[in-house]
């Protein structure tokens, strides 16, 4: 009810704020008998982690992931699975600066209101450090999911004014970026570089792409597959907006052009299109699900910005120091944790009615 | 978990077909004490009802709705309220031809993988008679929201290809269409007959604005305001993709143009902008919430499409008869209800921790 | 979160007050493809029924149950199963009299400081006409479990201070009052006619239990399988205790005489005793579960009582007309429809993992 | 859904195994800018360990709690707390031996058909160490409550055979085996003396009261206070029955004995008497909470039992070592932190609507 907690029948309830002593997870209702690889479990904390590329915050975050129950000898029990990452920088120092200050389009100023204090030491709970856990329960996820045939990808589309051309999703994008078109490279950094330079910041948009997804995921009427998708992508901190398949777009097209036509080959069914994303009615079809995500510019930038202070005084800021001019690319590994969490959840609770 | 509830503390459970013996409702968590307005309520129901523009169907569905407890002279006990609506026209023979055909972009082959069936008369739970219930939850949310001083409306930005130009949003929009801005009705209507005219189908754009929100609605992590909305909306039959203030348009935008600046005016803090959609870190913060839902087009259409039949047989289907080329003027209704119902939702919500 | 909702996986959502114009429920998450025997369902709500045993209140209360969605052509869809029962009589002058005052040991005054009022319609929500909606719920579960060879039985085991003596657990208890030992049937009809005769009444204790339970149910930790089934008893209007297995006797016992030993026959494990009621570590074990449920005496009593009015004064009153002197035998089936509320929700639960 | 999450508003979420790297907890959803007072905490945590009476197990479990987040600076945040004790000792070598048998009324056999495998150190996540957990989820729960002005305490009533006569509820027990009556200390360790030197074990029954709750707690139906008790101490590991006031003894009495009669004092409603244990159709009514739990004698016994192993041979098992022969007394605090969880979700819970 504190939206702690993510998910039915697989549930992620994650605690920790950014200069706090630990981050840390539940997972429950993860099966059992599952290999837990922890090389590729901690391969994945290490993709949301700063210092990857030469655009991200310079900060020594190393995400150590500790797996503390639930998995006995290699394998998962099938019981709680907790795990923990001990924040061995605990300096607040560099934020003391702030603390009386609402930093704009940061969650200051909410927080505040809601519960009467700000941890002003990074962010606290709002930080964009509380992802580590979600994608540590990606990680397992994606484990389960592999097993069942599924796999999920996600890549970046466009940074600042500039967007790929429609290039062909066609995952891994090992290019430091993580660009769907590893031609767009050059151009994204660039993009991120000159934000940079200008003391400013850039967003940009991902996409997620799940195949191997069986017919029959997803609830009708309320939880529909791609209500818990949004719902999953839109909890990441500086997400604005999802789309499904054609998303925004299908607003402005005929059915004659929308509609995803079917014929037979080899005896089954196959569809003309894919302009639905994968799902019908909210569930799904058997397509790959193919949904994007909007983020917004990183809210900290070196430019001089008005604000107010909690005593309600106007004044200037300036926040300098060691932030992404642009967060895209760490958020690639964490809309894949999301999508694979729900993919998972709802294989489990389809599971229940014998999907 | 099947999907049927929605919310935490105020509660939605629905049920019924389109051509089933009813469709019905229960609504718990509503608070004690309130004036239930039953003229108000059916006249949200009838601004979903068909008919009320001269593009929507012209089958009758006289939704009049009855409530059947958790009400006590007028007035809300706190209890459940339970309430239905009869089928007075329960006929499936208009759809009997297409029994065993999968009508494209309709859920009939989705929800065939999950069930084992589908109900061919008319789209059975899926069908947008569905949200004839979402209606009446958030017609009773509505009257608690305007207890507590919030306002909810929606309007429709774009139809089809044709867009506003950023008309201010100055509700109500009593329009027929119920367009943001009175000039684009006639543009709409066109766009609208057109496609029917050629047999084929139009979606479109509905923005919905909140105001008199106070701070502090929303959890943090999972349960973000803004993740509650993509939720709540994008679970509406058509909806493709949800965005909330700038959107994806934030994608594009520099850090120093997206930041919402404040200072202080008469001892307050003032926003310069509200490009966050009066979301920030997943809690309200006391500008208008702002969201945007792209609706695809109508799938039943005129034109010939390719589709296959249960029995795995290729097969070529028009769509005849009393359908809407253009469900969003219908769906504006049920975006608010949607809306009023995450709004109602975690303002209760918020109490429990005394906000 | 409002407790109008049972269950995680089968949900069912009551409403309806007892002299409302309708009580109903949906039951979500039902598998699709069960058959639906409406004659049995019937019959369960018969047995709920007062006026079956000479005993009940002889108010005309024909609960006569419609299914309103979820069911096609005698199948379950599984998609949401709409119900209610119209209340034919909805005459509260009876109550009238009672308006202003709380009458001793009924909800009547807690809900009036939780609500602010009291629906004085003979109780309101707080009714036991509100299990008749768990019966039908209940109904639907019996209806499942049989498919899956389970089968529910509940029977009396005492009348206030006339108990029997451990007689063996043979249902169907075909005798009026439901007893398990029948030849406890007249004893017990005496200690209920005393009752009546001295315008007082009583309680009693019901047992059941669960055969052919598969291995494996339950969720460690919070959600064991006894706690679900502790929660589901106790939710029942007038009982006040809850015991699995041994129950209370268990805490007087040495862990020589309680443990359930096991041995091998035909390569297969077999408990040597149950002391445990079919479930150790919150988890079934494959025995026929075992729990009784103590119902305290009928509240409403013709003898004269002490009570306050809303006013804050002292009143004397007298409860008299058709109220029954014990509602022990009735609250037979709504026992064994919660239980079977439980096991099935266990069930599908149980699916999602692999069980 | 797993049942690792136990709470609505607040909400206990925790993982470990007995013999594992360590236990933990979230608890989130508690109220921000309470005082956290460790030395309280840690004193609870301590009343659960064992060697504080010369009867419980002479192992080593510092349980030393680590408060991870959610706190600063003495005060809580509002934001998931997170908390978790380090496993000093996770030898499993004593338990080696037992790792292909089934003891007798433990979880291993319940558990290997439900996981496909059984933590055999110690019994993994059905140990009695799992409730460490839940004893510090309690701590901070009582520290609300005392800020609200409730009190939540629990004894022991009778330790096998031995049980006092009905000595009048004056906490705090500090009488090491945490007896209602001090004149039963010595009675109660002799029976438990006896149950050592025989190789055997008792159980017993423990009382709880709340004082100081408002009226109004509690949601009607499902979800009744009684029945969300009756769930929460029934889910404690040895845990075989719950009862609410007058409880098992309610169902032999007369409505005129049992019923709760009023009259005024002061200008208030006074109760004459406290049957209904504090619960009116399932909802507080002011007056003190009073339930009783039994609890099974301990499985773990000297005395030779026959059991079988996975590979379904049988086998004779005599539990040697370091087992408590009554875990009674270590239980108490346990039954006071569930009990606290509870009435704090509770109350959080109504305050959502107004109470």
């Amino acid at each position: 009810m504190a939206g702690d907690t993510f998910g039915h029948t697989l549930q992620l309830t994650t605690f920790g704020e950014s200069h706090g002593r630990a981050l840390g997870a539940v997972l429950s209702g993860f099966p059992s008998g599952i290999a837990v690889d922890e090389y590729f479990i901690q391969g994945e904390m290490d993709r949301r982690s700063p210092g990857r590329d030469r655009f991200s915050t310079q900060r020594r975050e190393p995400d150590r992931l500790q797996i503390l129950s639930g998995v006995f000898e290699g394998v998962s029990t099938g019981t709680a699975i907790g795990m923990a990452i001990v924040n061995t920088d605990q300096r607040s120092r560099d934020y003391d600066e702030m603390k009386d200050v609402f930093r704009p389009s940061h969650a200051d100023y909410a927080y505040w209101t809601r519960y009467g204090h700000v941890d002003h030491r990074g962010g606290g709970r709002s930080s964009g450090r509380e992802t580590s856990m979600r994608v540590a329960g990606g990680a397992f996820a994606k484990l389960y999911l592999r097993q069942e045939g599924i796999q999920v990808h996600a890549g970046v589309r466009s940074i600042g004014t500039v967007t790929d051309g429609g290039a062909p999703f066609e995952p891994p994008f090992d290019n430091g970026i993580q660009a769907v078109d590893p031609a767009m490279v050059p151009l994204f950094e660039q993009e991120i570089d000159r934000a940079r330079m200008e003391q400013d910041s850039v967003g940009g948009i991902i996409e997620c792409q799940v195949t191997g997804v069986p017919c029959g995921l997803g609830e009708p009427v309320f939880d529909k597959l791609d209500a818990a998708l949004a719902a999953a992508i839109m909890s990441i901190g500086a997400c604005k907006g999802v789309e499904i398949g054609s998303g925004f777009e299908a607003a402005s097209m005929r059915g004659s052009r929308y509609n995803d036509q079917m014929h037979i080959e080899a005896g089954r069914p196959v569809f003309e299109s894919n302009r639905s994303g994968g799902i019908q009615g909210g569930i799904s079809n058997g397509q790959p699900i193919v949904l994007r995500a909007a983020f917004k510019p990183t809210p900290s930038i070196g430019l001089e910005q008005h604000t107010v202070t909690r005593t309600m005084e106007d004044r200037t800021i300036r926040i300098g120091g060691r932030h992404d001019p642009c967060i895209v690319p760490r958020a690639v590994v964490v809309v894949e944790a999301m999508t694979a969490l729900v993919i998972a959840d709802s294989l489990l609770r389809a599971r229940a009615y014998g999907i």
